[in-house]
């Protein structure tokens, strides 16, 4: 099956947002084993999207995805432009009437004229639930075509996407050669390093491509064959001998994330983690606390960006602090035994570094790191200079502390 | 003037790479006073490259633009492509044969056929040397219109357009019209609320319109005018008078972000911040923190997951959790409390919220989030009920924290 993607916005021809949209649905319905062979990009003007979406209709793909313009506003026409270009009258869809009421009565507020136009679609649309905003998508069956509108907003697109429109394609794609494509995930090993490691079996492999991301590398491994079982086993395979070959670099599969991981292996062991985060300012406990349910395991952080939190709440002793300064090992070392002990956790990790652009000296320059961790069994503190400017250290700061939590957790400690 | 940009590329369909050349075009060209009004994304299928340029030049766009396929390889074939749709033969440029054979002979090889092909161009093409690479790009006027073809890789594409197309391009629109483009970012009111406010005006002028991202919405003035300096008063204007409407809830402008404008509203009152966090938690912290400079007004962050540490570090009485739950406006103002007097700062923030998925009931649903704020003159507390899932209510909710900062900073308290 063949595909085409139409997406709406000036923003996008503006060049205000990147489209990311092009990318996740081209990798998404790859998965499925369907191809893209079409994108097209039009700005919030309706007569253009309905000579693109009547030239995209002359051609033989299968499925056209339609991207933005489902909200309330007046500018948002998406779904008023199909039905005319299908020659559909618009009707209202009673459910979806109701549950925007009851969502405006619960906030107090009167129903709008632009919120009601969000239930009305094309007749005979299939209505996709939203199950993060309140505009519905819609899904239609017309000669032979699939066309599916979806919402703008990223997170609403994915939501969408992924709980009502991948059920229907996959149903949709069960026959026909298929392609199957999972992602390995690797920390603590920059690009270079997984290369050094797995780059014969890349030169032999046409499916093996690298993806660098902020503090990670993930190894995509695809095949095509005539069944989902045989392209699976293929993958498998692969996947298996690049395992072998990384090791515990390798921390996760597909959609799975890093503190998802570590979660999982402090509920697995009943342990329970607490942080003293100075140059990252919440990020690991943003992390942490982005997985439902951690609160089982995650008890707290304490964000101390000024030395006198640094001394008050995680009791660094002020001679510390001005002998050896903030950012180093022996604070390191206070910060997670102070978050331990005032948390009653059964892990600490403290993390002090220098984000930059400012506050870096010959001795101490932008970037250096110094994580620690403190368990029953002892303390150790490592030292790290991660390259790149602020958001890089930071992330790279995060990265590393859930990948020491991971690894005492897989390997015990080893001080 | 009016653009369009095809960009061909398999690995831009299968979702390989991002599209960043969509982004930096855009702006570039709108810079200019060019208006991008479609893009097209093919894969390395030269029928189908015909067909969309055949499309496109029967539009008015005055400026295609086509990158990547410039290369030596067997499928890079845009001029090929090009030179048939416009019927013109393919000529050999001597000069750019003589460089690229000096090339070849400097590294000691021979020259292949695929190289020599980078040396052909449709007859009357001007040629667009490469300063980072050996594929020139080509520029041709055909028929009132005017073609440019530039390289894949992003860092030969920025080359040669910077170098080569700006100027050209510069001359060419120096008479016509110019647009200008400013956004201006609102939150603490929906889309919807946005557009009851200043729906009339959007009506009434082409040039605007909104775009929601979490928890903000952000409306676009654009305007064409002949002169920049009249473009960018009619932008002026009209932004004044939106931003008239809707008053402090205009938190910035174009790349301005919450975090910095809270910033920078603290470091102006010469006052400090610190947070307890619960559902968020360490989000605001992060967001605060991703501001360089930020540790002359942020002091710290004490993300109270569990409530042991609700009760242990930040000194919410354990009778007030028990009574009221974690969840409760008494809480949300004793953490704001703790957090202040802990870190010794001059305004408190305290969130506590249900995030979900699991832990709402019928009296506290998933979304129920308190927010408090603790001055010298007071303390504040406010509910807010979230939509969406568990990232949408940690940013709703990290949004309205920071939002209540920067109100507090620009109308003082009021209790």
């Amino acid at each position: 099956m063949q595909a085409e993607l139409i997406f709406t916005g000036t923003e996008l021809l503006l060049g205000e947002i990147l489209n990311t949209h092009a990318q996740y649905l081209g990798r998404r319905l790859l998965a499925l084993g369907i191809e893209v062979i079409l994108h097209t990009t039009v700005g919030d003007d309706w007569e253009r999207l309905a000579q693109v979406l009547r030239q995209s209709l002359q051609r033989a793909t299968g499925l056209i995805i339609i991207t933005g313009g489902l909200g309330p506003t007046s500018d948002d026409l998406t779904k008023e432009t199909v039905a005319g270009v299908l020659g559909l009258p618009m009707v209202v869809d009673e459910a979806t009437l109701r549950s925007l009421e009851e969502y405006a009565a619960g906030r107090g507020v009167a129903m709008s004229e632009g919120m009601a136009k969000q239930a009305y679609f094309p007749a005979g649309a299939r209505i996709l639930p939203n199950p993060v905003g309140t505009a519905p998508g819609a899904l239609l069956e017309h000669q032979g075509k699939v066309l599916v509108l979806l919402p703008g907003p990223p997170g609403e697109l994915k939501a969408m996407f992924e709980e009502a429109v991948v059920p229907y394609l996959s149903s949709l794609v069960g026959r026909g050669p298929v392609i199957c494509s999972r992602v390995l995930k690797v920390t603590g090993l920059g690009e270079t390093g997984v290369q050094q490691l797995i780059g014969d079996l890349v030169e032999e492999q046409a499916g093996i491509s690298y993806l660098a991301r902020p503090g990670e590398v993930h190894v995509r491994v695809s095949a095509r064959a005539p069944s989902e079982a045989q392209a699976r086993q293929v993958v498998a395979d692969l996947l298996g001998r690049i395992q072998e070959r990384l090791g515990d670099y390798v921390f996760g599969f597909d959609e799975e994330v890093l503190e998802e991981v570590v979660g999982r292996l402090l509920a697995e062991r009943g342990l329970t983690l607490a942080l003293a985060e100075s140059c990252t300012g919440g990020l690991i406990g943003a992390r942490l606390t982005s997985v439902p349910g951690s609160s089982r395991y995650f008890l707290g952080s304490l964000v101390a960006y000024h030395n006198r939190v640094k001394e008050r709440v995680l009791g660094v002793p002020g001679e510390v602090l001005q002998s050896c300064g903030a950012v180093s090992r022996e604070v390191a070392a206070a910060m997670a035994r102070g978050a331990r002990l005032l948390a009653g956790a059964d892990i600490g990790v403290g993390v002090t570094g220098i984000a930059g652009p400012a506050g870096g000296t010959p001795s101490k320059p932008v970037g250096l790191t110094y994580i620690a961790l403190d368990v029953p069994e002892g303390s150790l503190v490592r030292e790290y200079r991660f390259p790149g400017r602020r958001e890089a250290v930071r992330q790279g700061a995060t990265n590393a502390a859930l990948n020491m939590v991971r690894l005492y957790l897989l390997r015990g400690f080893s001080g």
